[in-house]
């Protein structure tokens, strides 16, 4: 069997490291990258994972997986490029699409290559959040660009191997959507949790509701940074929507209205419920 | 063993009469009412349980809880205040406490009488939702007022004999603090779901970080106009911190500037993790 390698050992390629460990008995060798000499040490203790040679190193793969922040996926194409088998897919689980997209088709890899964004995460970063559960049963949307035939139902099997539910999407109509879904929730909980940070509220002190709400505050900068500043605009929208939204509600609420939260909570819970 | 009575079976009064149940082999009889007969029928059923006749019939009663919206609580006071035996004691569960204390002073109970919030709830509604560990190892925070010191020591040894962690807290800090750690993110939840609902997102769509994010937007919305209806104003200044931020981000987004997001991000993990 010839090795798939993952190049990144966050919550993301750490998870699929363990993930493809568990399931290799039968046989499918893994190899892993990743800056973190920590990472590369934690994951090639898994039975099966033998470090990359390096991050380029790619030769004899049959398939390679990009699980870095975005920032990092347009030199590490151009260094796998020409290593990369003619036969070999390309994934990466970045979560924006388009880009992504571009910079593979700039490395010349096309072809060969999906985006595959798994809806699964955790606030948590690192290998040591890592854990071989998180793609199972998620849904798994994959841009197939222009993959071949043999590359998308490479990749399919992929994650269907993963226990993962993998569904051919629009890259720009993912994103768009992912600005809502994903983004948003992200800025809005932030948001919250800096507020009751400036209001000497600890994080202690809250109850599962406010720990829920603000559980997505503690993801890492970094990788947000790359995500927000590679987005096609939508959140900025979004944003000023729920902005608007608070705002209404403080005005009603100042007048001694509690009835417009009431509607409000009627509508979302029946959004919930459905 | 005289009975203790808990009127209102929704989550939080529901949870007490399970706990109360399920801690009373050793003997404390329950007494139960909700102006929902199918609500009273299903807790009659516990082991230990049984209807009281009448919203006011608390005589012979140890204790008596109110877990009721704080909207039907001034009308209980009064029916129960003349029933209420000399030696009892009363705790309400409705969150804010400076209201309630009143309306317990206004039905002439104040020495009998203490204000408690146990930190536990769910975004789910009514008996069917309650639990009988819903407040194992909760805070829960006692506010005393008037209350007498064996009325003070019955009620923490009640909390202390369903493995809850009673703590005195002063009624105007405990409202003024729950704005931030309870009322706004109830309302930012609900105010993000609602956008997302706007933005024809499906709840079903989301991962597991928007369903966090958007867990308490499926509250009951009765209750909570209760709740924002007896606040002190604090959540007001709060919501519009909220918008703000919302604001600023978008702002930077717009200008295409993602490191105010990340040094949100960088505050907020730190907030959380310390």
């Amino acid at each position: 069997m010839r090795p798939v390698a993952v190049l990144g050992l966050g919550v993301m390629g750490g998870s699929l490291v363990r993930a493809l460990s568990a399931a290799g008995q039968a046989g499918t060798p893994v190899r892993c990258w990743s800056p973190d000499p920590g990472e590369v040490r934690s994951a090639s203790a898994l039975p099966g994972v033998e470090p990359l040679p390096g991050a380029g190193a790619v030769a004899g793969c049959a398939g390679v997986i990009l699980a870095t922040p975005l920032s990092a996926m347009p030199g590490l194409l151009d260094r796998m490029a020409p290593a990369l088998e003619a036969d070999a897919w390309l994934q990466d689980v970045g979560s924006l699409q388009r880009p992504v997209l571009e910079w593979m088709a700039a490395a010349g890899l096309a072809p060969r290559a999906v985006s595959a964004h798994p809806l699964a995460g955790s606030e948590r970063s690192g290998f040591a959040a890592s854990s071989p559960d998180l793609y199972r049963d998620a849904p798994v949307y994959l841009s197939p660009g222009q993959a071949t035939p043999a590359t998308r139902a490479a990749v399919s099997a992929f994650w269907e191997g993963l226990g993962a539910r993998p569904e051919t999407v629009d890259p720009d109509e993912h994103d768009r959507r992912m600005a809502w879904v994903s983004h948003l929730p992200q800025l809005v909980s932030a948001v919250l949790a800096d507020t009751l940070r400036e209001a000497d509220v600890s994080a202690t002190e809250l109850g599962p509701g406010g720990r829920d709400t603000t559980r997505l505050a503690g993801s890492d900068p970094g990788l947000w940074r790359d995500i927000l500043a590679h987005g096609d605009g939508t959140v900025v929208g979004a944003l000023r929507r729920v902005a608007r939204g608070l705002g209404e509600q403080a005005d009603a609420l100042e007048s001694g209205d509690a009835d417009l939260a009431a509607t409000l909570l009627e509508r979302t819970r029946g959004w919930r419920s459905a």
